[in-house]
């Protein structure tokens, strides 16, 4: 027979188990912080109606997005969880309690160029609130002390999460006459970490026409340096006064107030007013987290407020404010670098490794095990007793249980420590009690 | 601005949060079933290259797939976790240990008509077992044994497991001299349940030209009847003699036995020689499940044994046996008919409502319960106190926790049961004792 060749697209994550329980064991530690908070889960299709997704999209994006046709219907697949959380919103709007805080975890496509820890298949993490009306700015202080207590758990090291208020831009761009160009700036200033500032500064005078009095004021006020308590003085001090940027430090003052009282250590936040965000729907506060050994990757985690969450559907204003982590290649970069310290490498806690014809013993052993809530499993097949533990070390088992003639005949079990390789003599009970406790 | 109108596709499953919650909880208690018998953990790609996962599809199956073009390549999704896994066992063989035991839990795209019930994107359940070239008959009695435990767990009524051993169709085909005519026939007999005897006994001879006596001796050996030790003895006193009947016979006697030795209760499995599986690439035991309330919603959980799960990427002999749950449609027969009992409703365990300005004091009380693994939310919206604990009854929040200026003062909480009503002046450590209690 014809064989073809079993490969994997490139671009899309597929791990082998043991790092497939690493990666679930990520997740499930996100999912529990996430729901520590009292975030609801939400599950929106893979597949959306093309019109509905793309009501907003433009530019970058719409040529990244797989669409199709089946049937008459023009399809695609969801390239983010934000889009989908607006028309869910919108379309379920009287059945919600507001605020409504949500989580999801799943799957998202973008058919990007592939490169190394670029993928086009990736899990985004998302947390957003949305109002109804108003969305209190404590918000804009509780998603990044969410974020905080969910790196931590994931025990990875050091992060910073960065974030700055868009509103003092705005009110700055508008004090120098440039709210025309406010978008144009915006995205070359969210570079400055990436191309230097001598570039922004050369494309700023040279594409966008500024004088270079405009794009020293702009440099100098996103490089404003210093404690988080003498960035918020000097940001107070700037001589701008329209009501858009008294507004913005009003924010940036309450959202540090906030970070505060959620416990969030100084060290762990940082005002960056060079973060923009390069997307538009942004009006508030912005936020981007960096891990403080590998600040090159760029951000792992990213969100912001946003007036007006459903505005393509709905004429409901819906305010939000949200945050994302770009999963897939956050663990891709933790893998590739082995810091993942997980609990443990294996599923099961225990093999039963059968030594006797009498099966039915072991599977009976193996049911006491599992209705005392520890994963086991049994060997089934005929195999060479070198064979049998060469499967359980090499699935990291901690744990095998010998099972022979003697063993049945004498009432007790044979446990060996497949790190240490003691073996012990003990009763089912026994055996029981130190699998429970370690 | 104009509106698009925020639907979701027909035939695409989006749940309100408190559906949600009700469905993760039982997705959640299906995999710990599964890791509790040791199964690993895959997740492949939902996009993959349409040569690699149409590589033995055809019929029925290719017209309902999702397929397209993404620049020069020819992409689909999957429809099953079964060909994703034969490819990821051709790809990986090296790396891999056998007998290879996964799980999937993930979503898969069949363009199916929708109507009620029956969904275009949808979950699967799936456990797999793959051997090295042998595979004991033992894992045909752990996959239902699996079933059995997983199923309990769930809390949804009764249910039977019913299975059969292809190999005894085949050698009674055989000794009538059938064997060209076995798929048309075992197709046929698939439908029994569903089309009734008349109508296969009519197609049988009319369409497929069988002898009166033969339909009878086929429609006689489906049907036979008894409990199950009797129709073992039925089985093996048919005079069928040629090898695959009696290694049919031989298997069928040896998964009974083991199902006895999981501890699966005569009550919850079944010998139904009308059971084939259209599928054409079992080649054992093949099995399905009905929720006996609701039997007429076919089967919820089908598998079976094949000889060689990877023939199309590989020529290693693969011998597998896997099971597989519908879970989109099993949640929402379950969820139409209101009998899911999950262990609560709610993420959070209880809210905080601040009756003051010092919100400081919430959030760092917030943080205290959530540090002792309690989800706690704060209502942080400006609100009367009726509207708040309105939020509070919606989200179905077990407790309340009231704060106001007297409470900050005088140092104690007070603790709302949000069911019963009932109030309590109680110490943060009381309240948490109370939390963690209930």
């Amino acid at each position: 027979m014809q064989k073809v060749e079993p490969k994997t697209l490139p671009g899309f994550m597929e791990l082998l188990p043991q790092e497939q329980i690493k990666f679930n064991d990520i997740i499930q530690r996100i999912k529990a912080s996430f729901e520590k908070f009292g975030f609801l889960p939400l599950d929106t299709p893979i597949i959306e109606s093309a019109d509905v997704l793309l009501a907003k999209a433009g530019g970058e994006t719409e040529k990244q997005v797989y669409n199709f046709n089946k049937g008459e219907n023009e399809l695609c697949l969801r390239f983010d969880l934000t889009v989908p959380l607006a028309k869910f919103v919108a379309a379920n709007f009287n059945q919600l309690t507001f605020p409504f805080k949500r989580y999801q975890i799943g799957k998202v496509f973008r058919g990007e160029r592939p490169q190394k820890g670029r993928f086009r298949e990736f899990y985004q993490c998302d947390i957003d609130v949305i109002g109804n009306e108003n969305l209190s700015i404590v918000n804009d202080a509780e998603m990044p002390s969410i974020i905080y207590q969910t790196f931590k758990s994931l025990n990875i090291g050091d992060f910073v999460i960065n974030f700055s208020n868009r509103k003092l831009l705005k009110g700055l761009f508008s004090s120098l006459e440039l709210e025309e160009k406010s978008a144009d700036i915006l995205r070359t200033i969210d570079k400055l970490e990436k191309i230097g500032e001598e570039k922004v500064f050369l494309i700023l005078i040279e594409d966008f026409k500024l004088s270079k009095k405009q794009v020293k004021t702009i440099l100098d006020f996103v490089k404003i340096s210093g404690t988080t308590d003498e960035k918020l003085e000097k940001i107070k001090q700037m001589p701008v006064k329209n009501q858009i940027y008294l507004d913005g430090v009003n924010e940036i003052f309450e959202t540090v107030k906030y970070l505060r009282s959620f416990n969030v250590p100084d060290d762990n936040f940082e005002i960056n007013l060079t973060i923009t965000r390069g997307l538009d729907y942004y009006t508030g506060t912005v936020y981007e987290t960096f891990l403080k050994d590998y600040r090159s990757i760029g951000s792992v985690c990213s969100g912001g407020r946003y007036d007006n969450l459903a505005e393509f559907y709905t004429d409901k204003k819906l305010p939000g404010v949200g945050i994302s982590i770009g999963f897939t290649r956050l663990f891709y970069i933790l893998n590739e670098n082995e810091i993942l310290k997980t609990e443990s490498n294996s599923i099961s806690k225990v093999i039963i490794l059968p030594m006797t014809e009498n099966i039915a013993y072991c599977l009976s052993l193996a049911t006491f095990f599992r209705n005392n809530e520890i994963n086991t499993e049994v060997f089934l097949e005929q195999a060479k007793f070198k064979n049998k533990l060469s499967y359980a070390n090499k699935l990291q088992i901690p744990y095998a249980v010998i099972v022979g003639e003697d063993e049945i005949k004498q009432n007790y079990l044979t446990l060996k420590n497949m790190t240490t390789g003691e073996q012990f003599k003990l009763s089912k009970e026994e055996v029981l009690k130190k699998l429970t406790k370690n």
